[in-house]
């Protein structure tokens, strides 16, 4: 049900409302101010997180000074001071309609608001006090139920619509998953915090994740709001509104987190940024989509399993390694073990991955025993086995350049791909 | 408005509904989970607390020990975990129900938890950072909007029944302060929030202000809901669910935090604590009878005002002064000016609080100049001018039997002495 599908503020099909182009008008003049806020607030920070021993140390710079982390909680604190100031905006022109007041469009908002900042408080916390892995997985699942009871309470589809050639075989139009969307959407919750994490470590690289992603969902907003119905723009619209300042104040944030870096974003930003774009994509009823836009981060995950489930050992730290003393360029970080240490899922990943080249594999005899050295497994190492040593700053461009096309890809699958399996394409 | 008083769920007027007493029940069963849940992890986390050098020493204390700090933030932790499970407990009964879900309800309850998750953030961030006076005004003040929001959505009176007396003057039964009310209720928020942050400093002070003021509008809620008319008793109900699990969990951490303390609560547990009793003030509609219930927190406030603002000097800390060499009690503190240092606001304070008997005060001459010696303006000092040194536990319970006679003499106001001035007592 979408509550307000038969009020009379929504015009002609198709054409996006004058409500919607105001509110993203005031959203976007607000962002705008957000940035700007959030950058004068980080400035005045810096040395207040110095002070507060509130620093990391670069771990791909010759000269190690102290660089303040997590200043991504600033910059969160903006942006949840703005959508506070947003909602009554937003809502303010229903305040005085009893029957037709959206109500499920406020739940849907409050709820988003709940999950994000919520996660926030992990992340901060997560920084201060290096949570545990079991505490992290519970606490983003449990802060998502109220979204998805809402997604049920508001009467989303469940269902998918299947490609032509299934239905013959299943003798259905759509394929109904009931709770089992709800596992879905709860597993993109707790995979979309944790994505940007895993790719971290170099300057500007967890910003420009949240930046390009955003920007894409964005995009993929503006074009529904022009093309779907009116009944289904509003939550594009709204999608919009929590994207928006989070971009502005991203790029405030990215300003002083790009190489070199005079800020590190902390957990605190990943989380944020995973949480607010799987909130989004939930909202808008576009999580499907949105896995496209995560590819990268998909493909990181998958690519990291051998490693992170200990079917190959794994160092504390698999960060890409700088030659401080001669190029200062980054190359990949190595693991050495001995080859019996490899149990048979080890060995196998192994064979599978330098088979198909994505690992960089060499063999030598040390003490009569057979070892093995491969490279970390994460795509930024990845990406140094194709490049060969590169300056920091160069690593984030490539890992940008990959995102930037895979969300191009996604468009490509999302709009003409998917006409060869739909007659009609929402 | 009420938007379930319509429907058949409630069976008789002034019966508390099964409905209600259900609910309750399954708040109760999981709120001792909670403590329970919450004792465990903050031993778990002490190690962890003071190994990322999170820690205070005990100014009250011969041996400076570093003693875990903020642990509220566990506390907290739990405290919203446990209410995101208890969300769908709540309403699953209506979920099916398109027409006659109480939105209202669902969405009091999301803006309730979006203003205590913030101010969790908030008073961890100022823990650890040490954030500016007006940051801190700022953003419980914002981030109750939603909160006030649905207040007016909710259609609830702003109006305030006059006393007996007083409507012959009007000529008018109600006073409809419209939205001023509101500003009163902003202002609650932000006071809430830091009440409980000015008391502290020893060994369980902040936590039992917590307990006996969540006590005393438990047993409120409790009274209400058999007393009350069925369209009234919901929000009692609800106000009884968000506090249980904040004694609950609040307990746990006396337990920690009492005389001699193994852990602090830090500023997290002041503004959680604050803002979770202003939140259920407003929700339940009993805002005024909460502010009898906050009277020693007034009054502290009221008494520090000429150190607050500075008309008589503030010294840096205000903690009683802690004899470590001799009797190891703590006396007050004490704080010395030239009589011309002050101004003619507070030579009038120091004058009116010293005729009264609430301020010590003692003149000396010191190079040829006169010199004032008076305690510092905090209950805590007053308590101990009236009773003299006395140990750091003692001054504890002090204070705790001075908020307990407070919170009766509320009772007593609220249920017997209105009735001297308005006909019916609701």
């Amino acid at each position: 049900m979408d509550d307000l599908s038969h009020s009379s503020s929504f015009v002609a099909k198709k054409d996006p409302t004058l409500e919607i182009l105001k509110m993203l008008g005031i959203n976007f003049g607000l962002s705008v101010a957000a940035g700007f806020l959030a950058y004068y607030l980080m400035k005045q920070y810096i040395p207040i997180f110095i002070q507060r021993k509130l620093y990391g140390f670069d771990q791909c710079k010759s000269e190690k000074l102290p660089v303040p982390e997590p200043m991504g909680v600033i910059a969160a604190a903006v942006y949840l001071i703005f959508m506070f100031l947003f909602i009554p905006v937003l809502f303010v022109q229903w305040i005085h309609e009893e029957i037709s007041f959206p109500y499920v469009r406020l739940l849907s908002l409050l709820s988003a608001i709940i999950s994000i900042c919520t996660a926030i408080l992990l992340g901060f916390a997560d920084d201060v006090l290096d949570l545990r892995w079991r505490h992290k997985l519970l606490f983003p699942t449990l802060s998502s139920l109220p979204l998805l009871m809402i997604y049920y309470i508001a009467g989303n589809s469940t269902a998918m619509l299947l490609p032509v050639f299934v239905r013959e075989f299943l003798s259905t139009t759509y394929l109904d998953f009931g709770f089992l969307f709800y596992i879905y959407m709860g597993m993109l919750v707790i995979f979309a915090t944790n994505a940007i994490n895993i790719i971290a470590g170099i300057n500007g690289v967890e910003v420009a994740q949240g930046l390009v992603i955003g920007a894409s969902i964005a995009t993929f907003n503006i074009i529904q709001i022009f093309r779907l119905e009116h009944s289904l723009t509003w939550y594009q619209g709204l999608s919009l509104c929590i994207i928006g300042p989070f971009l502005a104040t991203s790029i405030a944030l990215y300003i002083l987190n790009r190489y070199p870096a005079k800020v590190f974003v902390g957990d605190t930003y990943c989380y944020w940024a995973g949480m607010t774009l799987a909130v989004v994509g939930i909202l808008g009823r576009f999580s499907k989509t949105l896995m496209l836009f995560l590819v990268p981060q998909v493909f990181n995950f998958l690519y990291s399993v051998p490693q992170l489930f200990h079917f190959v050992p794994c160092p504390r730290h698999r960060l890409p390694k700088f030659d401080s003393e001669g190029t200062k360029k980054l190359s990949m970080s190595l693991v050495q073990f001995k080859a019996t240490d490899l149990g048979l899922l080890g060995r196998l990943f192994v064979w599978l991955f330098s088979t198909f080249g994505i690992l960089y594999k060499r063999e030598f005899m040390k003490d009569d025993e057979r070892w093995i050295e491969v490279n970390n497994m994460t795509i930024l190492n990845l990406i140094l086995k194709f490049t060969g040593p590169v300056y920091e700053y160069q690593l984030t461009y490539f890992f940008v350049i990959i995102q930037l096309i895979c969300s191009i890809v996604a468009f490509i699958v999302r709009f003409y791909i998917a006409r060869l399996f739909y007659e009609v394409v929402n």
